[in-house]
Protein backbone atom coordinates (compact mmCIF):
# COMPACT_ATOMS: atom_id res chain seq x y z
CA UNK A 1 0.00 0.00 0.00
CA UNK A 2 1.46 3.53 -0.71
CA UNK A 3 2.09 5.81 2.18
CA UNK A 4 -0.30 8.30 0.86
CA UNK A 5 -3.66 6.44 0.07
CA UNK A 6 -5.98 7.33 2.69
CA UNK A 7 -6.77 4.57 5.45
CA UNK A 8 -9.75 2.71 4.73
CA UNK A 9 -12.71 4.94 6.63
CA UNK A 10 -14.95 1.99 7.75
CA UNK A 11 -11.71 0.22 9.35
CA UNK A 12 -11.17 4.25 10.71
CA UNK A 13 -14.74 4.53 12.07
CA UNK A 14 -14.86 0.81 13.43
CA UNK A 15 -11.35 2.19 15.72
CA UNK A 16 -13.52 5.74 16.44
CA UNK A 17 -16.04 3.27 17.62
CA UNK A 18 -13.98 0.81 19.91
CA UNK A 19 -12.91 3.89 22.17
CA UNK A 20 -16.48 4.00 23.07
CA UNK A 21 -17.57 2.74 26.72
CA UNK A 22 -19.28 -0.94 25.87
CA UNK A 23 -18.18 -1.18 22.78
CA UNK A 24 -16.10 -3.66 21.85
CA UNK A 25 -14.87 -5.16 18.15
CA UNK A 26 -18.34 -6.75 17.16
CA UNK A 27 -20.42 -3.78 17.92
CA UNK A 28 -18.22 -1.36 16.78
CA UNK A 29 -18.51 -3.47 13.51
CA UNK A 30 -22.33 -3.60 13.71
CA UNK A 31 -22.66 0.14 14.29
CA UNK A 32 -20.42 0.90 11.43
CA UNK A 33 -22.25 -1.19 8.86
CA UNK A 34 -25.37 0.10 10.40
CA UNK A 35 -24.47 3.69 9.64
CA UNK A 36 -23.26 2.82 6.32
CA UNK A 37 -27.27 1.61 5.67
CA UNK A 38 -28.81 4.37 7.06
CA UNK A 39 -30.35 7.18 4.84
CA UNK A 40 -27.12 9.76 4.55
CA UNK A 41 -29.26 12.49 6.36
CA UNK A 42 -29.48 10.12 9.84
CA UNK A 43 -25.82 9.41 9.86
CA UNK A 44 -24.88 12.89 9.27
CA UNK A 45 -27.47 13.61 12.39
CA UNK A 46 -25.32 11.75 14.74
CA UNK A 47 -22.07 13.16 13.41
CA UNK A 48 -23.63 16.86 13.87
CA UNK A 49 -24.93 16.07 17.63
CA UNK A 50 -21.51 15.34 18.80
CA UNK A 51 -20.24 18.41 17.16
CA UNK A 52 -23.26 20.42 18.38
CA UNK A 53 -22.44 19.13 21.81
CA UNK A 54 -18.86 19.75 22.29
CA UNK A 55 -19.76 23.06 20.85
CA UNK A 56 -22.49 24.60 22.83
CA UNK A 57 -22.33 22.25 26.33
CA UNK A 58 -19.86 23.39 29.00
CA UNK A 59 -19.02 23.08 32.44
CA UNK A 60 -20.66 25.33 34.91
CA UNK A 61 -18.41 28.17 36.48
CA UNK A 62 -19.84 27.80 39.94
CA UNK A 63 -20.91 23.48 40.59
CA UNK A 64 -18.89 22.40 37.24
CA UNK A 65 -22.65 20.90 36.37
CA UNK A 66 -23.27 20.26 32.22
CA UNK A 67 -24.81 23.36 31.10
CA UNK A 68 -25.20 25.90 27.89
CA UNK A 69 -24.96 29.13 30.20
CA UNK A 70 -23.13 29.98 32.59
CA UNK A 71 -23.80 29.60 35.24
CA UNK A 72 -26.14 26.97 35.20
CA UNK A 73 -30.10 26.76 35.78
CA UNK A 74 -29.90 25.50 38.94
CA UNK A 75 -26.41 27.99 40.49
CA UNK A 76 -28.96 30.84 38.81
CA UNK A 77 -32.47 29.79 40.40
CA UNK A 78 -32.71 32.15 43.35
CA UNK A 79 -35.50 30.04 44.72
CA UNK A 80 -33.08 27.19 45.04
CA UNK A 81 -31.74 26.15 49.06
CA UNK A 82 -28.52 27.86 48.59
CA UNK A 83 -27.42 26.86 52.14
CA UNK A 84 -27.09 23.03 51.24
CA UNK A 85 -24.05 21.34 48.54
CA UNK A 86 -25.25 17.75 47.31
CA UNK A 87 -21.62 16.60 45.84
CA UNK A 88 -22.54 13.96 43.16
CA UNK A 89 -19.76 12.28 40.81
CA UNK A 90 -21.52 12.33 37.24
CA UNK A 91 -24.49 15.26 35.57
CA UNK A 92 -26.50 12.30 35.40
CA UNK A 93 -26.69 11.99 39.36
CA UNK A 94 -27.83 15.79 38.89
CA UNK A 95 -30.68 14.44 36.81
CA UNK A 96 -31.38 12.10 39.41
CA UNK A 97 -31.90 13.78 42.67
CA UNK A 98 -33.87 15.96 40.97
CA UNK A 99 -36.22 13.35 40.05
CA UNK A 100 -36.00 12.28 43.88
CA UNK A 101 -37.14 15.76 45.06
CA UNK A 102 -33.81 17.40 46.02
CA UNK A 103 -33.93 21.64 45.62
CA UNK A 104 -30.66 23.11 47.07
CA UNK A 105 -27.27 23.55 45.19
CA UNK A 106 -25.25 20.91 43.55
CA UNK A 107 -21.41 20.37 42.86
CA UNK A 108 -20.38 17.36 40.04
CA UNK A 109 -17.07 16.00 41.01
CA UNK A 110 -16.66 14.40 37.38
CA UNK A 111 -15.25 11.34 38.84
CA UNK A 112 -14.21 9.55 41.89
CA UNK A 113 -10.97 8.91 43.45
CA UNK A 114 -9.34 5.62 42.08
CA UNK A 115 -5.75 5.20 42.67
CA UNK A 116 -5.46 2.12 39.96
CA UNK A 117 -6.82 4.62 37.33
CA UNK A 118 -5.12 7.36 38.53
CA UNK A 119 -7.79 9.45 39.22
CA UNK A 120 -6.43 11.40 42.34
CA UNK A 121 -7.87 14.85 44.02
CA UNK A 122 -6.54 16.77 41.46
CA UNK A 123 -8.70 15.39 38.43
CA UNK A 124 -11.77 16.04 40.75
CA UNK A 125 -13.17 19.02 41.22
CA UNK A 126 -12.36 19.93 44.38
CA UNK A 127 -10.68 23.08 44.34
CA UNK A 128 -14.16 24.74 43.02
CA UNK A 129 -16.12 22.76 45.69
CA UNK A 130 -13.75 24.45 48.32
CA UNK A 131 -14.10 27.72 46.85
CA UNK A 132 -18.16 27.57 47.89
CA UNK A 133 -17.49 26.59 51.27
CA UNK A 134 -14.97 29.39 51.95
CA UNK A 135 -17.50 31.79 50.64
CA UNK A 136 -19.69 31.25 54.05
CA UNK A 137 -23.14 30.59 52.64
CA UNK A 138 -22.91 26.90 52.60
CA UNK A 139 -24.18 24.99 56.17
CA UNK A 140 -24.51 21.31 54.72
CA UNK A 141 -22.44 19.51 51.98
CA UNK A 142 -24.36 16.30 51.43
CA UNK A 143 -21.68 13.22 50.11
CA UNK A 144 -23.94 11.93 47.15
CA UNK A 145 -21.54 9.68 46.05
CA UNK A 146 -22.33 5.99 44.44
CA UNK A 147 -21.91 3.40 47.31
CA UNK A 148 -19.57 1.40 45.65
CA UNK A 149 -15.27 1.42 47.53
CA UNK A 150 -14.75 4.45 45.65
CA UNK A 151 -17.85 6.22 45.86
CA UNK A 152 -17.26 5.97 50.05
CA UNK A 153 -13.07 6.74 50.12
CA UNK A 154 -14.36 9.83 47.65
CA UNK A 155 -16.92 10.51 50.61
CA UNK A 156 -14.45 10.82 53.84
CA UNK A 157 -11.76 12.31 51.53
CA UNK A 158 -14.72 15.26 51.12
CA UNK A 159 -15.55 15.35 54.55
CA UNK A 160 -11.63 15.40 56.16
CA UNK A 161 -11.46 18.12 53.53
CA UNK A 162 -14.18 20.42 54.87
CA UNK A 163 -13.43 20.14 58.44
CA UNK A 164 -11.49 22.87 59.14
CA UNK A 165 -14.76 24.94 57.76
CA UNK A 166 -17.19 24.61 59.75
CA UNK A 167 -19.75 22.73 57.33
CA UNK A 168 -22.11 19.88 58.18
CA UNK A 169 -20.86 16.94 56.29
CA UNK A 170 -23.91 14.39 55.32
CA UNK A 171 -23.72 11.00 53.49
CA UNK A 172 -27.16 9.32 52.05
CA UNK A 173 -28.50 6.94 53.88
CA UNK A 174 -27.90 3.07 53.18
CA UNK A 175 -30.75 1.08 53.55
CA UNK A 176 -33.39 -1.41 51.74
CA UNK A 177 -34.47 0.12 48.66
CA UNK A 178 -38.50 0.67 47.79
CA UNK A 179 -40.13 -2.19 46.91
CA UNK A 180 -37.03 -4.57 47.48
CA UNK A 181 -37.53 -8.36 48.31
CA UNK A 182 -35.56 -9.13 51.57
CA UNK A 183 -34.88 -12.39 49.96
CA UNK A 184 -32.76 -11.15 47.24
CA UNK A 185 -31.20 -8.36 48.91
CA UNK A 186 -27.30 -8.80 49.02
CA UNK A 187 -26.09 -9.21 52.22
CA UNK A 188 -24.38 -6.18 52.45
CA UNK A 189 -27.57 -4.07 51.84
CA UNK A 190 -28.93 -5.79 54.52
CA UNK A 191 -26.47 -5.54 57.26
CA UNK A 192 -26.17 -1.46 56.92
CA UNK A 193 -30.21 -1.14 57.00
CA UNK A 194 -30.11 -3.10 60.41
CA UNK A 195 -27.35 -1.05 61.60
CA UNK A 196 -29.35 2.23 60.67
CA UNK A 197 -32.15 0.83 61.73
CA UNK A 198 -34.60 3.41 63.53
CA UNK A 199 -37.59 3.86 65.87
CA UNK A 200 -41.19 3.71 64.39
CA UNK A 201 -42.72 6.41 65.36
CA UNK A 202 -46.42 4.93 66.50
CA UNK B 1 -39.91 26.36 27.40
CA UNK B 2 -40.39 29.21 24.50
CA UNK B 3 -40.22 27.36 21.06
CA UNK B 4 -37.41 28.56 19.73
CA UNK B 5 -34.54 27.35 22.24
CA UNK B 6 -33.18 24.91 20.38
CA UNK B 7 -33.08 21.31 22.27
CA UNK B 8 -30.73 20.41 24.68
CA UNK B 9 -27.81 19.46 23.08
CA UNK B 10 -27.21 16.41 25.45
CA UNK B 11 -30.48 15.05 24.95
CA UNK B 12 -29.82 14.95 20.69
CA UNK B 13 -26.96 13.17 21.16
CA UNK B 14 -28.43 10.99 23.38
CA UNK B 15 -31.15 10.11 21.25
CA UNK B 16 -29.06 9.67 18.64
CA UNK B 17 -27.05 7.40 19.84
CA UNK B 18 -29.92 5.43 21.02
CA UNK B 19 -30.76 4.15 16.90
CA UNK B 20 -27.67 2.75 17.31
CA UNK B 21 -28.14 -1.45 17.08
CA UNK B 22 -27.63 -2.46 20.49
CA UNK B 23 -27.19 0.93 22.13
CA UNK B 24 -30.08 1.31 25.05
CA UNK B 25 -30.90 4.08 26.96
CA UNK B 26 -28.18 3.20 30.19
CA UNK B 27 -25.23 2.93 27.26
CA UNK B 28 -26.57 6.03 25.24
CA UNK B 29 -25.88 8.17 28.24
CA UNK B 30 -22.71 6.68 28.99
CA UNK B 31 -21.45 7.21 25.72
CA UNK B 32 -22.87 10.93 25.50
CA UNK B 33 -20.86 11.66 29.26
CA UNK B 34 -18.01 10.01 28.01
CA UNK B 35 -17.90 12.21 24.47
CA UNK B 36 -18.45 15.39 26.99
CA UNK B 37 -15.53 14.23 28.71
CA UNK B 38 -12.91 13.35 26.20
CA UNK B 39 -10.54 15.96 24.68
CA UNK B 40 -12.62 17.95 21.86
CA UNK B 41 -10.11 16.31 18.91
CA UNK B 42 -11.37 12.80 20.17
CA UNK B 43 -14.83 13.59 19.79
CA UNK B 44 -14.31 15.40 16.64
CA UNK B 45 -12.50 12.82 15.33
CA UNK B 46 -15.54 10.30 15.63
CA UNK B 47 -17.97 12.66 14.15
CA UNK B 48 -15.75 13.15 11.38
CA UNK B 49 -14.96 9.64 10.83
CA UNK B 50 -18.87 9.15 10.24
CA UNK B 51 -19.41 11.75 7.82
CA UNK B 52 -15.76 10.59 5.93
CA UNK B 53 -17.07 7.20 5.66
CA UNK B 54 -20.43 8.22 4.05
CA UNK B 55 -18.68 10.67 2.15
CA UNK B 56 -16.10 7.97 0.44
CA UNK B 57 -17.76 4.47 0.58
CA UNK B 58 -20.01 3.93 -2.23
CA UNK B 59 -21.16 0.22 -3.32
CA UNK B 60 -19.66 -1.97 -5.54
CA UNK B 61 -21.68 -1.83 -9.11
CA UNK B 62 -21.13 -5.46 -10.11
CA UNK B 63 -20.93 -7.58 -6.25
CA UNK B 64 -22.45 -4.75 -4.18
CA UNK B 65 -19.69 -5.09 -1.75
CA UNK B 66 -18.30 -1.94 0.07
CA UNK B 67 -15.80 0.33 -1.97
CA UNK B 68 -14.10 3.19 -2.61
CA UNK B 69 -13.71 2.39 -6.03
CA UNK B 70 -16.05 0.86 -8.53
CA UNK B 71 -15.63 -1.80 -9.56
CA UNK B 72 -14.20 -2.89 -6.06
CA UNK B 73 -10.71 -4.46 -5.27
CA UNK B 74 -12.21 -8.53 -5.74
CA UNK B 75 -13.99 -7.25 -8.92
CA UNK B 76 -11.08 -5.76 -10.20
CA UNK B 77 -8.94 -8.46 -9.43
CA UNK B 78 -7.71 -10.54 -12.90
CA UNK B 79 -5.84 -13.27 -10.53
CA UNK B 80 -9.21 -14.11 -8.47
CA UNK B 81 -11.42 -16.92 -10.04
CA UNK B 82 -14.58 -15.42 -12.06
CA UNK B 83 -16.37 -18.54 -12.28
CA UNK B 84 -17.74 -18.43 -9.21
CA UNK B 85 -19.75 -16.50 -7.33
CA UNK B 86 -20.33 -16.88 -3.35
CA UNK B 87 -23.61 -15.07 -1.80
CA UNK B 88 -23.46 -13.22 1.56
CA UNK B 89 -25.76 -11.30 3.69
CA UNK B 90 -23.47 -8.53 4.96
CA UNK B 91 -19.97 -6.85 3.52
CA UNK B 92 -18.42 -8.21 6.99
CA UNK B 93 -19.04 -11.82 5.44
CA UNK B 94 -16.93 -10.95 2.90
CA UNK B 95 -14.20 -10.38 4.99
CA UNK B 96 -14.77 -13.99 6.90
CA UNK B 97 -14.48 -15.54 3.96
CA UNK B 98 -11.24 -14.06 2.97
CA UNK B 99 -9.80 -15.46 5.97
CA UNK B 100 -11.09 -18.64 5.42
CA UNK B 101 -9.30 -18.61 1.72
CA UNK B 102 -11.92 -17.75 -0.90
CA UNK B 103 -10.45 -16.67 -4.00
CA UNK B 104 -13.59 -16.51 -6.19
CA UNK B 105 -15.90 -13.64 -6.53
CA UNK B 106 -18.45 -12.39 -4.36
CA UNK B 107 -22.13 -10.98 -3.82
CA UNK B 108 -23.56 -9.15 -1.15
CA UNK B 109 -27.70 -9.09 -0.93
CA UNK B 110 -27.47 -6.15 1.94
CA UNK B 111 -29.90 -8.36 3.97
CA UNK B 112 -31.93 -11.68 3.93
CA UNK B 113 -35.70 -12.40 3.10
CA UNK B 114 -37.70 -11.75 6.12
CA UNK B 115 -41.60 -10.82 5.71
CA UNK B 116 -41.83 -10.28 9.21
CA UNK B 117 -39.69 -6.95 9.29
CA UNK B 118 -40.66 -6.18 5.89
CA UNK B 119 -37.78 -7.38 3.71
CA UNK B 120 -38.71 -8.71 0.07
CA UNK B 121 -37.13 -9.83 -2.85
CA UNK B 122 -37.03 -6.37 -3.82
CA UNK B 123 -34.73 -4.83 -0.96
CA UNK B 124 -31.99 -7.49 -1.77
CA UNK B 125 -29.12 -6.94 -4.28
CA UNK B 126 -30.64 -9.94 -6.47
CA UNK B 127 -31.38 -8.01 -10.05
CA UNK B 128 -27.34 -7.42 -10.11
CA UNK B 129 -26.85 -10.63 -9.02
CA UNK B 130 -29.33 -12.27 -11.56
CA UNK B 131 -27.62 -9.53 -14.56
CA UNK B 132 -24.03 -11.41 -13.07
CA UNK B 133 -25.08 -14.79 -13.90
CA UNK B 134 -26.98 -13.83 -17.38
CA UNK B 135 -23.51 -12.39 -18.33
CA UNK B 136 -22.68 -16.13 -18.93
CA UNK B 137 -19.22 -16.38 -17.13
CA UNK B 138 -20.64 -17.87 -14.04
CA UNK B 139 -20.32 -21.50 -13.85
CA UNK B 140 -21.00 -21.97 -9.58
CA UNK B 141 -22.95 -19.53 -7.00
CA UNK B 142 -22.28 -20.44 -3.35
CA UNK B 143 -24.66 -19.52 -1.22
CA UNK B 144 -23.23 -18.41 1.95
CA UNK B 145 -25.79 -17.11 3.69
CA UNK B 146 -26.24 -17.99 7.51
CA UNK B 147 -27.27 -20.78 8.65
CA UNK B 148 -30.65 -19.00 10.55
CA UNK B 149 -34.12 -19.48 9.44
CA UNK B 150 -34.29 -15.89 7.33
CA UNK B 151 -30.40 -17.10 5.27
CA UNK B 152 -32.08 -21.10 4.62
CA UNK B 153 -34.92 -19.53 3.15
CA UNK B 154 -33.21 -17.24 1.08
CA UNK B 155 -30.89 -19.68 0.11
CA UNK B 156 -33.48 -21.60 -1.54
CA UNK B 157 -35.15 -18.50 -2.75
CA UNK B 158 -31.78 -17.73 -4.81
CA UNK B 159 -31.42 -21.36 -5.76
CA UNK B 160 -34.72 -21.33 -7.36
CA UNK B 161 -34.32 -17.45 -9.13
CA UNK B 162 -30.99 -18.91 -10.91
CA UNK B 163 -32.92 -22.67 -11.54
CA UNK B 164 -33.28 -21.30 -15.54
CA UNK B 165 -29.58 -19.89 -15.70
CA UNK B 166 -28.13 -23.62 -15.75
CA UNK B 167 -25.26 -22.78 -12.94
CA UNK B 168 -24.83 -25.43 -10.27
CA UNK B 169 -26.03 -23.20 -6.95
CA UNK B 170 -24.53 -24.84 -3.38
CA UNK B 171 -24.74 -24.26 -0.27
CA UNK B 172 -21.92 -24.17 2.87
CA UNK B 173 -21.69 -27.44 4.27
CA UNK B 174 -23.33 -27.93 8.11
CA UNK B 175 -21.75 -29.62 10.75
CA UNK B 176 -19.47 -29.24 14.01
CA UNK B 177 -17.19 -26.16 13.81
CA UNK B 178 -13.96 -26.72 14.23
CA UNK B 179 -12.51 -27.53 18.52
CA UNK B 180 -16.42 -28.11 18.89
CA UNK B 181 -16.79 -30.52 21.98
CA UNK B 182 -19.90 -32.88 21.30
CA UNK B 183 -21.00 -32.67 24.38
CA UNK B 184 -21.91 -28.81 24.38
CA UNK B 185 -23.10 -28.74 20.84
CA UNK B 186 -26.51 -27.84 20.25
CA UNK B 187 -29.27 -30.81 19.10
CA UNK B 188 -30.19 -28.88 15.75
CA UNK B 189 -26.11 -28.86 14.54
CA UNK B 190 -25.18 -32.57 15.79
CA UNK B 191 -28.39 -33.74 13.51
CA UNK B 192 -27.29 -31.99 11.02
CA UNK B 193 -23.38 -33.18 11.39
CA UNK B 194 -24.67 -36.96 11.72
CA UNK B 195 -26.83 -36.53 8.69
CA UNK B 196 -23.71 -34.84 6.48
CA UNK B 197 -21.35 -38.17 7.53
CA UNK B 198 -18.87 -39.36 4.50
CA UNK B 199 -16.40 -41.84 4.04
CA UNK B 200 -13.49 -41.81 5.95
CA UNK B 201 -10.51 -42.09 3.17
CA UNK B 202 -8.40 -44.87 4.57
Amino acid sequence: MAHDVPRDPVEELIEQLRKLPGVGPRSAQRIAFHLLHVPKEDAEALATAIIEMRRRVRLCSQCCHITEADPCRFCSDPRRDRSTICVVEQPLDVFALERAGYRGLYHVLHGVLNPLEGVGPEQLRLQELLRRVQGGEVREVIMATNPSLEGEATAMYVARLLEPYGVRVTRLARGIPAGADLDFLDDATLTRALEGRHALEG
